[in-house]
């Protein structure tokens, strides 16, 4: 079984947990539309990938943090998409859980997700439980977790490093530390790896919603602008953004600390990461 | 230094754990204003009752769950709060989370402290975090959980059982189950006994919705009526709902497990319960 099938299967079954028996009929449809059919599931495969570097030493906490890392982070996409945030009907090209359900399954169904992440890990992660929950917690919670980042939102001066570090760097952090952990690694090396990749994600993010087409997003574009959210492109402009997202991919290989297998990791990051933003062009973007 | 000031403490240094530094600061005012001043409580104290009864093994343990399920408990008010649901502009005599700070940032609190609950047990728990963290989970999400209890409200036709057993019952049955499993005994022994305390406390609440005052209950009285929730008195009229009330009572005194403290605990289980009754009637529930 391929990395691929192995996540789509423990999602399956962890969904099927939370989903099963007594549970609502309109939050069970509602969880699983939440997580199925997902994105790129790049999280988890950084995670799988890191853990992997490191010598694989403990899979079945691997595969459960990952797998926790993105529940947590379906969670985080179905509440930004509720009217009060982002307001957007449409997600990985159908409608969003509160479009589909209406707000109050979707602030349950996002609650229900979270909470799930933990429990997964408690069912999977045997010895190394403890470590592997407070790096999760501390990547989506307060005071620099994902739920901070987004709260970073609603204050009248943002400071700009700590958003986007804590919006998306947090969760990519979980996932180097996660994997690191996960084989016995000591985390704290791998955290700025992790930052590396998120900011770097948040760039190709950014420049895919100037320059990307909706349909191959399965989400409208051109979001930062209407919601006047934060944004590289608008910093640095197009050319600039690119030349940040080449600069942050530089960065993240040499923040690649000593692992058995570090060079096959160095370049599947990168080409992961290149595909992001294959075709973005700033002619695409003045379009 | 009493039970009450212990708790009271251990909170303080988990909200100043997820407020602290880096923290967006609307954020961390609303973490804060979610869980001070609290309630009365009685959700962790039932925890240490509990374990005490069980002789008090692993005091930092039994602690850990008492404070996370409390913040659990929290995080539901916040998000139970929001316009999608009950709409509560008041909430323990002062302005409810949304109301104060907004919509977007209670949503960002209630996640928070869910991650916050998740993160203190993995601090506090020590060798018994696995057990505890499934418990809690258990109580809080899907299936069964508070979340899945809080959906039962979207659905057209309601499993009454399964309704109030989620919604209220479950968070009780892990404050007894964890109480117990803290001092190392079988929690699901521990189950029956929450299960009846919950409703016992739900026929509490919808009694005093009916019959006690804003001023005492620091929160607006007849929403069951006004929200159409499913509630006691309108199913037994308040007489009934009052004899249902005693015999739950009995139902719990009968369901403690053996244990070292069974008598006291039995005791004050009563007498807390009593207290949320006291003063109550058909009179004033007239008026």
């Amino acid at each position: 079984m391929d990395i691929g099938q192995r996540l789509e299967q423990e999602l399956e079954q962890a969904v099927g947990h939370a989903a099963g028996n007594d549970c609502p009929p309109k939050l069970a449809a509602a969880l699983r539309d939440a997580v199925f059919p997902g994105g790129a599931r790049i999280r988890p495969r950084l995670v799988l990938a890191v853990s992997n570097a490191c010598g694989n030493k403990n899979a079945p906490a691997a595969t459960g943090i990952a797998t926790a890392i993105e529940l947590l982070h379906c969670a985080s996409l179905v509440h930004d998409d509720l009217p009060c945030f982002d307001n957007s009907l449409l997600r990985r090209g159908k409608p969003s859980v509160h479009a589909a359900f209406g707000e109050r399954i979707a602030v349950l169904a996002g609650d229900a997700l979270i909470v799930l992440g933990f429990e997964w890990l408690a069912l999977k992660a045997g010895e190394r439980l403890a470590p592997l929950t407070r790096i999760l917690a501390s990547c989506v919670g307060g005071p620099s977790g994902i739920c901070a980042g987004q709260a970073w939102e609603c204050e009248e001066t943002i400071d700009i490093v700590r958003y986007q570090r804590a919006k998306t760097g947090a969760l990519f952090a979980a996932c180097t530390m996660g994997g690191a952990a996960a084989s016995g690694f000591e985390p704290m090396a791998w955290q700025k790896l992790g930052f590396a990749i998120g900011e770097a994600f948040q760039v190709a993010d950014d420049l895919r919603d100037v320059a990307g087409s909706p349909e191959k997003l399965g989400k409208p574009v051109h979001q930062d602008e209407t919601n006047h959210a934060p944004n590289f492109v608008a910093e640095l402009g197009f050319s600039g953004a690119m030349a940040h997202f080449e600069e942050l991919l530089e960065l993240a290989r040499a923040a690649i600390p000593p692992c058995p297998g570090a060079e096959p990791l160095g370049r599947q990051i990168e080409a992961v990461s290149r595909s992001l933003v294959t075709g973005l062009s700033a002619r695409t973007a003045a379009a």
